[in-house]
């Protein structure tokens, strides 16, 4: 696959500086970028490389363009525009459809002709899957699962029972959709299970990283909605409702029937008390504990404190222990001095 | 299955107004309930949707009964009531004894006749199984592992060889149990793997999520007694010691050698240093950092700090780093005051 | 399997203190071994054991060798010289050449005749393994991967496609390498997937727990150099370098493009915000995060509250976000009481 400079320009609608022709055929960094290798500049952190790339073109903010030793695709996000050429340069690999020798499928399963089962899947009763629909080497999908059209269930993936899955969803390996809820209900002598009754529905568009469990609904379904972005190692407990478009960055805990909003951005390690409602475009930074509601949508939170060398993370963690006692006496100072001031 | 309030009540010893001849066959929230339903109100939050309900039935305590507008089941415990009908309503599916011809047992394995082994499951050399063992699609049990009568292992679980687990145990899907524990030795080139020789020994009625790692002791086992419930996503390291009915939310990291009471309740992504021994009955928030033993049953803990809006945060998380500064500056006020007042 | 003491003193260099000709076959603790057990004293907090044991053999320190009832062998590093000994004694299962006739193996794959290939593994095209490589069962090899000689790959592991794994690697049960990384790009109407065109490279001797994911890299490899070791649990996202004899402990996370030195230790639950560099040796506590780049090898950080009853917690971290306020009015006192002073 090679694409000219000129042709991406056309496509996406954005400005060449240089020379239109140049034909690129994969993509690159900035530092090891050689011919026929387009890259970008996005994060600030990279100009320094920019001057010496060996890069045959750059997509790059305008900003950026007088810098640039080389052809110049000129956008205003260029980490959008290198998303797009790079996926027409490297498409997903394409589907071989077909039923595995090695494959379980249950007579009930519908498996449309153009889908692609992979070898060791299982397939249960009655499970209903859309057109062009990828599952890979070991996946289980559980008896009544739906798969929506082009959706990849990647290896070892595993579906429970009556979950329902969009179109064009991703889910990377080990993951785990619709396991039981964490319910537990207290008795004399122990814990009773609660029933786990609900489902997981999710929408289109979603894409949900390795070794992330999203738990079934208590009585109602777990929601995930359409264009929803979840990284590795996540937990998405029962009844949890993430809206459109949200992203939620690795090691996050999202506890029970938390309603997040759309928009949203949390980043890695943030965990969320239950029965919380977050409203849209919130921003929560790294290792957050989200301890309340957030009602006013757009706002940045954060909880965790920034590193120190450890020998003075030591001193102030421990008169952090008698932090109450420091403001009494802040307190108790205030009034004397206001007294002497008085005399 | 549909039963009437009437029996439930005699069934489980607790008391009904309104008419006990009402039949219920399903369960529903409070906001989403219909006719034939019945539902349960145990958490305030929930307390609006009470008066509005349309379910058949409602399970509550008593001084929430006068705000019911339907039939009332009166119980001191609504969710462990609920949890127990609700089971009633919605038994878990029954096993369909027999191994899949896709299965792979080895000839040594004692697999009884009722036992359920699904495709893609492999069962090692010397593998014993209990009665009603249900082997989910995809699981591994490992040479020489027990499993005892009526325990479920779902979906892509994987047992190590050796592990012994009790009695209706219920594992979710990508649990691995008895894996490697993290030892190691340092030698002057790097490090040296320690043999981890212990095994993993789980009591009976014990349930634990998805994805969950339970590490195999050094030496000797790591255990978990009986009715001990752990959520997703949770590291239980080698040797680990957790007592007999308490309970672990999603995300928590137990250290090696930790000893755990019982009826102990650790809420999400805490974390334990190793080595350390924690009372009956202890209550740990969330996010918390275990970083010393204790002695006391029944006490409550905490280490996270509430979130803040983030300009809030970096003001005081700036000042945390001077506060020994603070506090040092506070005591020479404090001085100086007390020589002026003297003066 | 036995060996004398004075077998081991001879072949490790280390001195014994009392009968060499005392023969060892198993390991043990030091509280609960008996004879024919060798056991080791190396964390001070189990020293209380020692006189008391009913070990044939202790390795210990020489500092403890007069407290020592028994056979002592004398090393500067016990624990180290007690994990080659406990390897000795419990050598790894051999391999049993071949593959399972329920395995998947791609003909264009390479699998010499002396690897072990379990039932359910899948070997996609164009895999090559070493010699004498171990697939456990459930495992999956995505197309082009290679895996290095001796490497054993346990049940359920994940292995992408052309992810490149050196020798004597040890990948844990669940864990997931090589899944596309998080790479979204913002568009007006949501996020767009940036193709994850890297892979990942693992060197050799590294020992990776179970449930961890690596992902591959968005452009370069993630790069996992010698004698890494990753417990259980982790995220590595894309384009993280991790610098040969790294061991990180479990439930912690790496965020993309961070470069991590040699020979660092890094505790649990540790969070690393993203594109940052670590400098070599250097130590992080617990649930750390690491919010800033190290630049200087070998300090140690931290940036987790030690935990706390929780009546005391609430009323300390009340004051916390108050803590700017604080700092004001504490400069402001040191103003008014230098005035006064003046005065």
């Amino acid at each position: 696959m090679a694409i000219s400079v000129g042709d991406i320009a056309v496509r996406y609608g954005c400005r060449v500086a240089g020379d239109p022709d140049v034909v690129v055929d994969h993509v690159a960094t900035l530092q090891s970028a050689g011919p026929g290798a387009i890259t970008f500049l996005a994060n600030p952190r990279y100009r320094r490389w920019l001057a010496d790339t060996g890069a045959s073109a750059v997509i790059l903010e305008a900003g950026d363009a007088g810098e640039c030793p080389t052809t110049a695709l000129i956008s205003d996000n260029p980490y959008a525009l290198y998303a797009r050429v790079a996926t027409e340069l490297s498409p997903p690999r394409t589907l071989v459809p077909g039923i595995d020798a090695g494959a379980s499928v249950a007579d009930s399963a519908a498996v449309p002709a153009d889908c692609e089962i992979g070898p060791q899947a299982v397939i249960e009763a009655d499970v209903v899957l859309g057109k062009r629909v990828y599952v890979g080497p070991g996946v289980v999908i559980g008896h009544g699962a739906r798969i929506g059209d082009d959706t990849r269930l990647l290896a070892n993936v595993t579906v429970c029972h009556g979950v329902d899955i969009g179109q064009r969803v991703i889910i990377h390996p080990g993951s785990v959709i619709g396991a039981d809820g964490f319910g537990i209900a207290r008795e004399t002598d122990g814990w009773f299970k609660v029933p786990q009754l609900g489902s997981v529905t999710i929408g289109n568009d979603v894409e949900i990283g390795s070794c992330t469990s999203i738990d079934r609904g208590a009585i109602e379904d777990t929601v995930i909605e359409d264009g929803v972005k979840l990284d590795n190692q996540i937990q998405v407990a029962h009844n949890v409702y993430i809206g459109a478009h949200t992203v939620v960055a690795a090691c996050s805990g999202i506890s029970g029937s938390t309603r997040i909003g759309k928009r949203c951005m949390i980043a890695g390690a943030v965990g969320f008390v239950g029965h919380l409602e977050i409203a849209d475009d919130v921003i929560i930074t790294g290792q957050t504990m989200v301890n309340r509601s957030i009602n006013e949508p757009g706002g940045v939170y954060s909880s965790a404190l920034p590193m120190d060398e450890a020998r003075q993370w030591r001193r102030n963690s421990a008169r952090f222990r008698r932090l109450d006692d420091m403001a009494k006496r802040l307190r108790q100072l205030e009034k004397k001095i206001s007294e002497l001031s008085d005399d």
